[in-house]
């Protein structure tokens, strides 16, 4: 993988990159290629936290076999209901399970006009916003969220218990790129702790307490520790949602059960993920579009606002022309990952 | 309507309240029991601010006659998709249009597995929880949300643009009550900033800005300037989604397109609902209920933590028992509300 003379990369490069390491470590053709195109995407997006930097947990989780790198869902989506679809991912990772899931997401929801699926027995580590983006851009809106390991204490305890449990939401826009949310419940992704830990920078107050449950701003004390819920008791209801969802409806493991059975290689536990859909044209009229893009824009016209997600369409723009920069140091640490013999 | 001798009222005696002065004012029967049937619920469970607090502005909005207190909305249930409802209140308040409704999503969204539907032309002025806790009384999961007039600025600008936007979320539980979330999109809900500058109480930072756009834990002055989301950009997405939910996606105003048509009587603009249930039975299997109750149960065990919606379910058992107080000055504020002719 070369880098070129400027010091980046281009999107493809990101993905080969991404592609080889995986395959080098147990992941088949499929697999290797439905991840690497997730994460060249958070890379051209700017999403640093779902891109390269997690080619090492991916690959601790196919080296403990905790993972399977040739799982194959394919064969396993079922109708639960007549509105409501389940698929196995039989132990891999999420990017190709969705792959398979989302065109009959998609047809179901087009034609019942609201639709929700259930994904199991899957390893979910890349952006949510990744998921739902694809069904805005055919037309839908999308809520999609999945629980993790447990991490963040519910307001009131110092207990982690709750998964950072990203939320994501998709607004569909004819003619522009969907309007895409996508948030963690903690006050902060785990990822830009991480981020932060790495860079050695300091994290606001409010983001986590240390091992003896006091406040901290140090992201090292606040790993080893814990993470609070963003805004207080609402923040921490919505963590709540998100395992309920995510877990208790579709059978799966709420983040501590996640722990409970998880080896610890640094990698994604087994959980589930519950995603939605709603096709826009069966609620009101034919004008949703237009009306709620003059919403958007008195939003965005709004002095000192910007859009969800904006900031990662102009990273996308602007990446595409001059690059992906990576830091020198994850690239060295990515190219030190072992292979499979 | 006599005050017993303790001072206190019961359910019953709340609702002849209720119901006399709406009655009185330009509600037919069914509406006037609708939505006293709310209020004295509201009052059972100690959520004064959805209770006869809110007994003005129905008063107000019947009296304008911006609200049709004899509004029909039993033959406007249409179905415009296999899982899609929708309901057009004509004009009247909430609760009967969501009374008549209820039945036909219960059923729809068991046959389906999930199913929503979009409430328009309504007036909704009552507490949130209200709406969902009877899906999951019948076994469903539910959300729903409303947007309202424009009292919350947008994260990073000071001008008011969102609705206080309530979502609610509820959780069956097989013997139990429901969990029931109930939260404004905003740090604080207006009926609590309401009641806080009524009992001249400050309340915390972070809640609003004065008409200066500057911080302020004076509740009259955030009630002539804005509020603020509750935790900053995340709650500011939340919000956005509501109103892209309530009001995009069903046809109804935005918050800022509803305050253009509203007569600013006090009582409630015009404006949509959102609420969508999900049958549990269909998506993972029958162990869904045994399962979160563990997890709900490890949650409320841990130190200094309480489920959402406990206050409000022991205030329920305890004023069934004691009886309802109410204060005075509102009980003379009700007992001066004029009378139609």
């Amino acid at each position: 993988m070369a880098q070129d003379t400027t010091g980046t990369f281009t999107k493809g490069q990101i993905f080969d990159l991404a592609f080889d390491c995986l395959h080098r470590n147990g992941c088949d053709d499929e697999n290797a290629r439905a991840i690497a195109d997730n994460i060249a995407r958070a890379e051209l997006d700017g999403c640093a936290s779902h891109g390269l930097f997690r080619l090492p947990g991916y690959v601790a989780a196919l080296r403990s076999e905790k993972v399977d790198g040739a799982a194959r869902p394919h064969t396993a989506v079922s109708q639960k209901a007549p509105s409501v679809l389940k698929v196995d991912a039989a132990g891999g990772f999420a990017p190709l399970a969705l792959e398979v899931a989302r065109p009959e997401l998609i047809s179901l929801t087009k034609k019942m006009g609201i639709a929700a699926i259930g994904v199991v027995h899957v390893h979910h580590f890349s952006a949510l916003w990744a998921d739902v983006e694809p069904l805005a851009e055919a037309g839908l809106v999308a809520l999609a969220c999945t629980a993790y390991l447990p991490a963040v204490a519910p307001v009131g305890s110092s207990t982690p218990f709750f998964g950072t449990n990203p939320m994501a939401f998709a607004w569909p826009r004819k003619g522009k790129p969907p309007m895409v949310i996508d948030q963690s419940s903690a006050a902060m992704a785990r990822g830009e702790v991480m981020i932060a830990a790495r860079d050695g920078k300091d994290v606001p107050e409010g983001v986590g307490l240390d091992t003896d449950g006091q406040p901290t701003t140090d992201p090292a004390k606040v790993l080893e520790g814990v993470m609070l819920p963003f805004g207080g008791h609402k923040g921490s209801a919505i963590a709540l949602i998100v395992e309920l969802l995510a877990a208790g409806l579709i059978g799966e493991s709420f983040s501590v059960e996640a722990k409970e059975r998880d080896n610890a290689d640094g990698g994604p536990p087994r959980g589930g993920m519950f995603m939605m859909a709603i096709n826009p044209d069966m609620f009101g009229d034919e004008s949703w579009d237009a009306h709620s893009n003059t919403f958007l824009t008195k939003l965005e016209n709004l002095d000192g606002v910007r859009l969800p997600g904006q900031r990662r369409i102009a990273n996308r723009t602007n990446n595409a022309e001059h690059g992906i920069r990576v830091k020198q140091e994850l690239l060295d640490t990515i190219r030190s990952l072992p292979s499979l013999e």
